[in-house]
This record gives C-alpha cells, structure tokens and sequence, in this order.
C-alpha cells in the first residue's frame, strides 16, 4: 500500500454480469461526476471471458482448492482472452458511455502504469478428479500494491479511471485478480469515503438467494462469520470488504447494480452497508 | 491541434506485422528511455485483428474507393474485434515486455482520456463488384485532435505512453483510424523533434519490393511526387510524414523495425530521412 490519507473518492465496482448493460450505471455515474463526486471504477470481465473463450475454442475452466474455493484456470492463452475480454471490449465499451455522458474516462488495465500489483501465485493446490494436484502455470495471484501517484494524477486532473483486470505481478507477468479484492485494495490505498460494490443482488443475503432476506447492516465484528456464511462470489465481496476496512476506509456498501441510480443509492445506503 | 510548442520527445509507430515480435524493439525503447530520451510509442494491430475475425467467424474485408485507395470495413462488430485484438492484446503485449525492462509504461487507447479524436466519415465511397456504392455504417476517420496535455501529464510523470486506435468521434464513437497517421498527428500536437515509422522495409523504396532501392534523403519538396509513387501502406506514411513536417515536426524518419535496435537507428538516420 502506497499511502492512505483519506480522499474525496468513492471506488465503485460494477459486477461483470451486469456490466452487459451499464447505461444506468453510466449515466448515474455522470450525474453524480456532475455533482463534484470523485469516481474510481472497477470492472470484472467473467461472462465476456468465458463467451469469447467459448468462440475460440478455449472454453474456460473452473478449479477448486481443498478448502472449497473455485476459481478460473487462467493459463497463458486464458490470460490473453480476458485481456481481450476485460481490457479490449468490456473495459471500452464503459469508456465509451462514460464518455457519451460527457464523462472524461480513461479506460487502464491493472498493468498499465503498473496500477495494480501483486504476488502471483507460484503454485495453486487444485482438487482434480479427487485428488489435490499442484498447478503451476497458473496466471492469478492478489493485488498488494495500488499506484495511487498514478491514480490521483489523473483524478486531480479531471479523469475518471474504470480499471480493469489483469494486474502486474513483481515478476513483470500479467495476473489474474478478483476485482472486488482489487477494487478493495484500491479504495483502501486512495483512503476512499467509499467503497461501493455492485452487482445482481440486493446485497448480501441472510438465506441465498431469497432477496427478501437481505442484511441492510453489518457490524464489522460479524463480517467473518457473514463471510463464511456467504455463497460463491458473495464470499469475495464480504473477504475485500473486511480488507478495505481494515485498512481505512469508512464505509463499504454491497449494493444492487440493476437499479435505476445504482451508485447513487448504494451512496445513501441502499443495499448492505458495513462500517 | 492544442498546442505546438517544441517538446523533447519522440514518437515511434511499431508497424503491426513486426508487432507480433517486439522483442528487440522494446529492448532498445528500454536502453532510450534509460539515457533520458522521451518515446511516446504508437502502433496498430492489423493483423492480431485479421487472425481474431477469422477465429471469431467474421472475417476482415477491405474496401476500395473510386480512387483506388484501400482501407478495412470496420462495422461495429469488426470494431469491437479490432478493440479486443489492438487495445486488449497487442497494446498489452508491447506493454508487458517494456515493463520487463523497467519502463514504467501505460497503455492507451485513442478513447482513453479522448487522446486521439476526429470526424468519422459519416459516408464512404467504395466499389463493390465494379459500381461505386456508399457505405453508411462504417466507423472510420482520421485524428485531427490530440489530448496534448494528457500525455505531457503522464511523460512528466516518468510514464511512457503505448498508443492504439481506435480514436473516438467527435460524436463519441469508437472510430478505426490509421496508426501512422495519428501518430503524425500525435507528433505534430507535442512538437515533437522526431517522428519514427517503423515497418518490416528498409524505408521508402525507388523500386518496390527492391531493398536496394532505398531513398535515404527525401527532401520535403518532392514528397508529393513520393507518395502518389509510393505502394500500399507506404502511401499513408508518406502523407503521415507530410503532415506532421507541415505541422512542426523537425524530421521524420520511415525506419526498419526489423533492425536489431530500431528506434536507435532511425533516430541516427537508418532509413528514409524526411525533413
């Protein structure tokens, strides 16, 4: 981590499922650009990953470690199609509402500038028809460090940033990294008021996926239980909001990207708030 | 144009074909960059895009216009592939492997933080089976605009920048643009000394495809007569190279990418030196 003063900014992370159709968020996020917020936006990137995959033939694969978690087999050639995924389509396509807003954005993947980097993982232990195997030319690992002179030059100058997976290992390499973790680590490196993350969900749920049992608040004492309780990609949400806490920022809101204002609510409290 | 003023700075078009290997030409950005020269680097990516359009099942085409002059049908779905296979693989390529070498670069595409905008051709003039037809939904122009002070932003800042198309509209459309011409363009806007166009060719040549019939010295006299003589692509850098001595660019140098440190050669005037 860099520094972290606190700053007048909120990180927003816009779920890959939803950001098929960002027009809401976009415009939203005009808005509230208009109104003087500052914004750093994060994006995933996993359904376009696995349709191009799909079409190139190289169809996506899911490991599972000993411990239950699942996560993608990113070898080299997964590496470039989410790169071409992430970076090259979904990551432009925000840009290019954003900009139709009036928004002055300015699309960079976690390797230009070096903006997010982090250990890759050396080898990941993978329960393969029963029995753990060691993979070991994996492309994932976790941001631990965020440029934030980067970040905050191009914010003090009037951009918005929409980040976007991969990262850059120590070793120079192209990572792949869960973007609520990553947008987690940036909130907390740019000591952000907020950090909102977004996606198909009402926020987190007491009994998945009855939306009517959402949790509105949750005291940071009982994020690891909520974490353990949480299901698949909720438990990332839960993990990177914990972090971000824990390293100085206010507020994380688990919020609900198919609203009509989804960053403006998620603002005022709308969804699952954690302080 | 935003501004004009000299700028210690040169800009360096890797030609797409040699793209696909830019070992020795990030190696000897790197060493530049190492003895205080600034790069701002620019390239293309046309056949990473001809090859992903033919994986994808939508292969390129090219149209010609009643002058003769070809150019790729961009409709939106090539443009999207053209985004993927330039800004998603090739940029973030070329970006891996200076950052190998300690450069601190950031890729950029025309879009990001509006670097490169223009007009796109609201209507092209193409001959298709011998008659001469207007195509309505193609996204094409030229950059007439260069975001001058983003870029001395992120120079001053120590970063060096790796430009692709496409640029965006001044309707706020992604619109595919010629690289060697931008990067006159993007030349002319910082003032920069040089103006390198790197290609698999010595430079310009008397007798195409002869490599003995390099024209080493090109006064701007008789650039005119050069490029209507000129074949293929090497007519847009002709008139990329016109354009940007017209516009204040000391010298331009039509260099080849092939040489063992490109950049270091066509700036001590291996090649077709323009000025």
């Amino acid at each position: 981590m860099t520094t972290n003063t606190p700053y007048e900014v909120s990180v927003v992370k816009l779920g890959g499922s939803v950001g098929k159709n960002p027009a809401a968020f976009c415009r939203d996020a005009a808005e509230l650009l208009g109104r003087g917020q500052r914004l750093v936006i994060v994006h995933g990137g996993s359904e376009h990953t696995n349709e191009l995959a799909e079409a190139l033939g190289h169809p996506s694969q899911f490991i599972t470690s000993p411990s239950g978690h699942t996560s993608r087999r990113t070898d080299r050639r997964t590496l470039e199609i989410m790169q071409m995924a992430c970076r090259g389509l979904l990551n432009q396509q925000i840009v290019e509402q954003l900009q139709g807003h009036g928004v002055r954005a300015i699309g960079l993947s976690g390797m230009d500038g070096g903006i997010w980097r982090g250990e890759r993982k050396a080898a990941i232990r993978a329960v393969i028809d029963g029995r753990v195997t060691v993979v070991r030319d994996d492309f994932t690992g976790a941001v631990s460090e965020v440029n934030v002179i980067l970040l905050r030059t191009l914010l003090d100058a009037g951009f918005t940033p929409v980040l976007s997976p991969p990262a850059v290992s120590f070793g120079g390499e192209p990572i792949n990294v869960d973007a609520d973790r990553a947008a987690a680590m940036t909130a907390a490196a740019l000591g952000a008021r907020n950090l909102l993350l977004l996606s198909n969900v009402p926020g987190l749920l007491a009994k998945f996926p009855d939306e009517s049992s959402l949790i509105d608040r949750l005291p940071k004492s009982q994020i690891e239980a909520a974490q353990s309780a949480a299901q698949g990609r909720m438990k990332k949400k839960v993990l990177g909001a914990g972090e971000a806490l824990q390293l100085g920022v206010r507020r994380v809101v688990i919020g609900d990207a198919r609203r009509h204002s989804p960053i403006t609510e998620a603002l005022l409290g709308v969804g699952t708030v954690i302080e």
